[in-house]
């Protein structure tokens, strides 16, 4: 439903920034069926390899984000929403692609259900995108911060691999009044390539709202 | 001459960092003369494919980044020593190896002519390494902070790639004062892995004096 919602927005002649995770898996269905309902001329940009696999099964119109000037309409779902300001993503690995969508497109929309929004979030887990190369190093750095920290594996206990070719740390932080500050401070040590933390960002919601 | 300088200071029993460039392929040369002819014990962390092959060809002991506490002493060139604070590197293109392993290291050994000292450099160029993914808009990105950008090719055109499979951008300041706050303003978009300015870091220059 809230993804109907979404796809309900488009517009004819769009470039359209494409998050990933099940949201927007549903969101690529109800998009796909309404540009071949109404015959609209619409082209994608995806955040990951996963769901440019999904705009390819439902014949959606692909283009490098290098070739577009700057995307019209972004639209990602989220791991928490606080505040409506800041947004905790990248438990799908996705966070570097689904930020830099975000970034250069002129409108973002978030769909999310109310169970992602909340007020005030002192601790959480926090995706962490790092270089491969002395990762044992910039794990210790990420800790002087205060993360507790787990390098992500796959089911076969291999290392997790972003589509950047980056390993990924989940990052449990405690007692975090201003994660904009704790975002700034981890972008700041080397080898850490970005954050699940996206601050200072426009966005809107598309949500359901309670009977 | 500066490369023997280096190799005789080295210890038996120590972790060596390795540079690149071609002052490091001569400090291997030298300090594999030594190891051989002195019977020591020395593994070294190489900061490039390219050293690693060189070190190998010279049959010196490596050792993962990942597998030592940490580094005893580094040994690197510099493109630039500004006022014996600031390094510019990069050239070369490692610059995130580099980086990463004199940051990790107990003491830092900068080996360079009388050439590359300077008093004060206002124009420069930096190698700054950037995720490929999004790299038009990082770029713009960096157009914003001063830079003029030049992404690197390689001979036959295709763009060159870093060991961590990034682009390096090399980007022309002008009128700079302080290198260490373009590199903050660097660090923080979104997109930048890492620059070529080496700041806040101790270390300590071995060179020839004039006659």
């Amino acid at each position: 439903m809230i993804a109907e919602l979404g796809a309900a927005i488009v517009e004819n002649g769009m470039t359209i920034g494409l998050g990933s995770g099940s949201t927007m898996a549903y969101f690529v269905e109800a998009v796909a069926k309404r540009i071949n309902e109404e015959k609209l001329t619409v082209q994608f940009v995806p955040a990951s390899k996963t769901i440019e696999q999904k705009a390819l099964d439902y014949g959606l119109k692909l283009i490098s984000i290098e070739c577009v000037q700057e995307i019209d309409y972004a639209f990602d779902g989220a791991d928490w929403i606080i505040n409506k300001e800041t947004l905790i993503k990248g438990g799908g690995g996705s966070l570097f692609r689904e930020k830099k969508i975000l970034l250069n497109s002129v409108q973002r929309f978030i769909l999310a259900d109310e169970s992602k929004f909340i007020d005030r979030l002192s601790d959480s887990i926090i995706p962490i995108e790092i270089v491969p190369f002395g990762y044992t190093k910039t794990i210790h750095s990420i800790r002087e911060v205060g993360g507790e920290c787990y390098l992500r594996k796959r089911m076969d206990e291999e290392k997790y691999l972003t589509d950047n070719y980056n390993y990924i740390v989940d990052a449990r932080f405690s007692g975090i009044g201003n994660w904009g500050f704790i975002h700034e401070q981890l972008k700041r040590i080397q080898g850490v390539v970005d954050t699940g933390i996206f601050c200072n960002m426009e966005f809107q919601i598309i949500t359901l709202e309670k009977e």
